[in-house]
């Protein structure tokens, strides 16, 4: 970890170990949160964390989470106890000529509150969509309202970013200067992620062709 | 989530909404563990969830992790709390023609239980190397035993396998028999991870070229 960037000064989110750096804290929050995909939402279930891998949409400053009622982790968060929001996005291996010094080059946010039961139809929907969109842009707006059926079976939470912290890990390796005596190679190996060729539902009736929002992904980087 | 299969009999990793599905839980969770490169690894701190991403390496039933012994994680749990471990694989995007059947193409694999410190210095030192080997095969017999002073201020912890679950999400979307009748595409969009051109450490002597075990690794798929 090369740099750790406090938004709020609850000890969980200012790491003792490494001091903050200048930077606008609040914006860099807001890209990792933008550019990843999933994220990994932790609650305390019997005394124990429990983590469950979830989609989830930004808009303004709070996050968006739905799914089922009976989600264990939304039951624990919006029934007096936090849930912790990790979403990590890599882009290479730092490898050093030590073993201690191996890492990543990642930036990672961690987002710390209760959950908040989102009943307002409209907040409801706004959040469908701002998690459609953080997958594909523009993929919200180009589909209607869920049906009532779908609506009732689906609980739409919010997390507050409040309390976050950002952390980024990053190379070279920054090995012990020792390590550098020794005829081993340290660098970083960048890892590179790209959107493929969409393929069509099997059940699609024919004639619908891909949309443009989903095209102009093609070949772009994700995250 | 179209696939859940249990490793575990304990509420928490036999997910009540999916049933088990036929095939071998405990291949799938290696070749999920196996597959990544980062995991978030939470405990329970102060009453309320906390998240740290952690590289680790898998030894048989093993996962090792290795860090600061202040690292807030590895001290709830080794200290009579226990630890989720949270993996994800993302491979693309799950685009239905519904809002709600959006989701991923996803692999994950959570592991609970206590922390138990690895003080045995044979053990210590192969948690390690299976670290390294996590993120580039063949890097962990390449690099020399850590220094002394490296080896003192690193704390080694593993996590058994031994309660654990696989979440596997799939395309294509699956919506709703009335979703089809509207104009709106639907489809898989791949997400493509590749490893790029290493870069040398600036600090590196010169003369000293990219070894095999990671010019092997470019170009190729990751996860």
């Amino acid at each position: 970890v090369k740099d750790v960037a406090p938004l709020s000064s609850t000890e969980r989110t200012t790491l003792q170990r490494f001091p903050q750096r200048g930077r606008s804290a609040r914006e860099l929050l807001h890209e990792i949160l933008d550019s990843a995909l999933l994220c990994v939402l932790t609650g305390v279930v019997d005394g124990s964390p429990h983590a469950i891998p979830m989609v989830y949409g930004r808009t303004g400053e709070t996050l968006y989470f739905h799914g089922s009622p009976e989600n264990q982790v939304f039951v624990a968060g919006t029934s007096g106890g936090e849930v912790c929001a990790c979403v990590v996005n890599l882009y290479g291996l730092v490898l050093a000529n030590s073993l201690y010094h191996h890492s990543v080059v990642a930036r990672g946010a961690m987002i710390y509150g209760p959950l908040q039961v989102v009943s307002n139809p409209e907040e409801r929907l706004a959040a469908l969509r701002a998690s459609a969109d953080q997958l594909v842009p523009g993929r919200g707006e180009a589909l209607p309202d869920p049906t009532e059926e779908q609506l009732a079976r689906t609980m739409v939470v919010a997390l507050p970013l409040g309390e976050a912290s950002v952390k980024i890990f990053e190379g070279p390796p920054g090995g012990d200067e020792a390590d550098y005596e020794l005829d081993i190679w340290a660098g970083v190996l960048p890892l590179v992620q790209t959107w493929g060729t969409p393929s069509n539902d099997p059940k699609l009736r024919s004639g619908i062709g891909v949309p443009e929002h989903v095209t102009r992904m093609v070949g772009k980087h994700a995250s």
